[in-house]
């Protein structure tokens, strides 16, 4: 076949498949022999829809032969994190408890978008349990190894999301974030993640994990496709109360206005202490990209990542106390500690955290008065080894599970978009955060485009 | 002196004034002799204001002698519970901590709007410590009691606001409400009590309690009364957040439209349950007046009570964390038990009751698709006695301090609004909640009026 899957981004595929050049069935095809061979090793799936990717597929080459345009994604595969409701099967979210769980009658609104669209639902994929993690290193379903380096981690909560657009094994996916498992897994996958604003997207059929700081979004290998199936999710959702505004329809020559009067700046203190050199190297080649020189400085970014600990901690544990309490047992041991630590935290504590995040937001929202663009690293580090328990960090040990979000959980905390682009460098992938404010997506996105036409972002590439 | 204050609701006083049939200072001056005179008995106030309502009083009789109109409450004197700012003096909150505040800067808001309105501000009033009670029994400050009855309690929190109206002291004060703090006090001493939708009423420079469930309000002695300080007080207010929807003006004609085709109904099961024989007649003479016949159900009620009992407990314990851990000596005994006890409620509860809250919102919306106007007892019994621990309610024992917001709590959970009428009857006072759903006060006050063209409501008279 002439096509080359393993080259193409999303918009691509479906230009090729729009003009006739390939079939949606010969991609989709591609795709899952790619899959079957590959995930063993990967564990990036946890299920895989052959039949009904191929019938859609067929459905969509019909539609074709009849002169109709499926729409922007179409016969683009891509698969979702597994705590997205996919018609007839039970929603995992990676949890054991779940496999009892009735099968999910109707489609998460964002697949129903997507598939609107042409696009084809090859599978849902692996995620640390009830997203409760940044490893990925699932007790009940299996770590997903870097593709990078299979003794790394991908990262998480969304690992199977990022690591199947990093191994070349779907164009495009879906993960979710409450306090970086898209970013995390982006950078260190070293492909496009963005987390939009909060409530941006609608969440449902969605399972939550901690609704107030809850977000989904897509993982991608070009800017154009993250533009693309942004625009296609975005948009208010009955089915979600948080999901009510909708932005302008993104066009994406609209994307290439440039960024001519655009403020830029780059995030210090707590945002640039203890940089490792590669962290260093990575944040400066896109500033220096982007003359980006004025510093800026988010008072109290330490406390919001405590504060966000614990609203995570008390907002997912309600959600799961009766399981808690009656199979503790059948959780995976690294969530379950953490529920239960989080079911006897204090409600003045919770009350606390959520009174200092209006005052943050607002020190926050004068930031964005003087400055349009803010850049952050997104992860501390370059994906550690599976099972590693601490890292080291400016000469400091501390311990891996928590801290990968050291630089992305101040930001989700207050639900500004954030978009993490893969740095273009010799070793292992690595992130930086391109962060705006709220409901400035476009402008987010004409700034990594600029940065994609100069070569300073791309998708890793495999080794 | 000709003109009868002790008759005169603020309608009528601002006329009188307006008019030049008596002056400013006449009204104020009688009205703080009067003060003088009974507060050692009634205990309404902890602040009077004497010299700076006399001066207040002499602007509004020059603005008149220049042929200015000062406004609907010309010449109305008025008091506020000690929560409200009042610019000068430090806002007691009926804790003996916030002796040491320092002086307010500022007025709150409402007091800004009713002097602008023309009205005199005369002092400020009793209340439970941080208004956490239906009682009034203040350890600092004594206990308020009943005007009716000086051996009962006035109820709470805000047992100064409804007394102090109720002897005629003043024609209106303003209150709050958390769980029934406006209406549970209107209810024991026979007066006028508003709680408006949540959000309508402006709470910059109140002292909060449970910022989710806090409300103000007017007390008064007529509907028109109620009317006129609610429109005054209504509409955005940039320093409260939460307030930011402005309902249209109301025009005191407008209040005499009537009420066909309005559809009015009964509340029971909850409501309903164990009605000593005075509460029957009560709402008995109320529905047959407005020939409500239809009864209606709003289900969990119970637990909609204890929801609110733990967002209160939380929410309130938060605010006074530090001076719990530091001074627990020195908060009111019975406020800090239960303080102390929120401050030990795990965060999943509170988020399990904020959860119900939106459940429990939407249930009874539906029944407001069927309705326009519900009613439903304030009290579950007349004014207990001072130091009285439990009361008799159908039969079964339970204790006062929590359980006169029986009735009351169910509904400020939600926001609905709800004014307490005073049903005339032979014994001591007791009220009637007319509720609607959000933001349609008007047509309760519509209500209210026929209630009071035909005789049935009006202030309690004293014995």
């Amino acid at each position: 076949m002439s096509f080359n899957l393993k080259q193409a981004d999303a918009v691509k595929i479906s230009h090729a498949v729009r003009s006739g050049e390939v079939s949606a069935q010969e991609i989709c095809t591609q795709t899952l022999d790619k899959i079957n061979q590959q995930n063993p090793k990967l564990n990036c799936f946890t299920t895989i829809l052959s039949e009904q990717a191929i019938a859609q597929a067929k459905t969509v080459d019909k539609a074709i032969a009849q002169g109709q345009d499926p729409g922007p994604l179409t016969g683009v595969p891509f698969a979702v994190k597994n705590l997205f409701d996919i018609a007839g099967i039970p929603t995992l979210a990676g949890a054991k408890i779940n496999q009892e769980n009735p099968p999910a009658t109707e489609y998460s609104t964002a697949i129903k978008r997507l598939k609107q669209a042409g696009a084809i639902l090859i599978g849902a994929l692996n995620m640390d349990e009830y997203a409760y993690g940044f490893v990925t290193e699932n007790y009940h379903y299996g770590a997903t190894p870097n593709p990078h380096d299979i003794t790394r981690i991908s990262g998480g909560s969304s690992g199977g999301s990022a690591a199947s657009v990093a191994a070349g094994l779907v164009p495009f996916t879906l993960g979710s974030d409450t306090n970086g498992s898209i970013r995390v897994p982006a950078s260190l996958c070293g492909v496009f993640g963005l987390k939009p604003t909060y409530g941006r997207l609608s969440r449902a059929g969605v399972a939550l994990f901690s609704s107030s700081l809850d977000h989904i979004g897509p993982f991608g290998k070009s800017v154009r496709d993250i533009a693309t199936i942004y625009d296609i999710l975005q948009g208010e959702d009955e089915r979600d109360p948080v999901c009510t505004k909708r932005a302008p329809s993104l066009s994406l020559p609209q994307l290439d206005k440039g960024i001519e009067g655009v403020k830029i700046g780059v995030l210090e203190g707590y945002f640039a202490e203890a940089w490792e050199p590669e962290i260093l190297e990575a944040v400066t080649k896109v500033a220096n990209a982007l003359n980006a020189t004025q510093r800026f400085t988010i008072p109290e970014a330490s406390r919001a990542k405590a504060a966000a600990y614990i609203i995570t901690a008390c907002e997912g544990s309600n959600l799961h106390l009766s399981n808690l309490r009656s199979r503790s047992q059948d959780f995976d041991p690294a969530t379950r500690d953490r529920f239960l630590a989080g079911a006897l935290i204090p409600a003045t504590w919770y009350n606390q955290a959520q009174r200092f995040r209006r005052w943050y937001q607002q020190q926050v929202r004068e930031i964005f008065q003087k400055v349009d663009i803010l850049l952050a690293p997104t992860t501390p580090c370059v994906a550690p080894k599976i099972g590693q328990q601490t890292l080291k960090v400016g000469g400091e040990e501390i311990l891996v599970r928590p801290n990968l979000g050291l630089y992305t959980q101040p930001l989700s905390f207050i639900g500004l978009p954030v978009l993490s682009v893969p740095v273009t460098g010799s070793g292992l992938p690595l992130g930086v955060q391109i962060i705006a404010a709220p409901h400035t997506e476009a402008l987010i996105l004409r700034v990594a485009k600029v940065l994609e036409a100069e070569g300073i972002i791309k998708v890793t590439d495999l080794p």
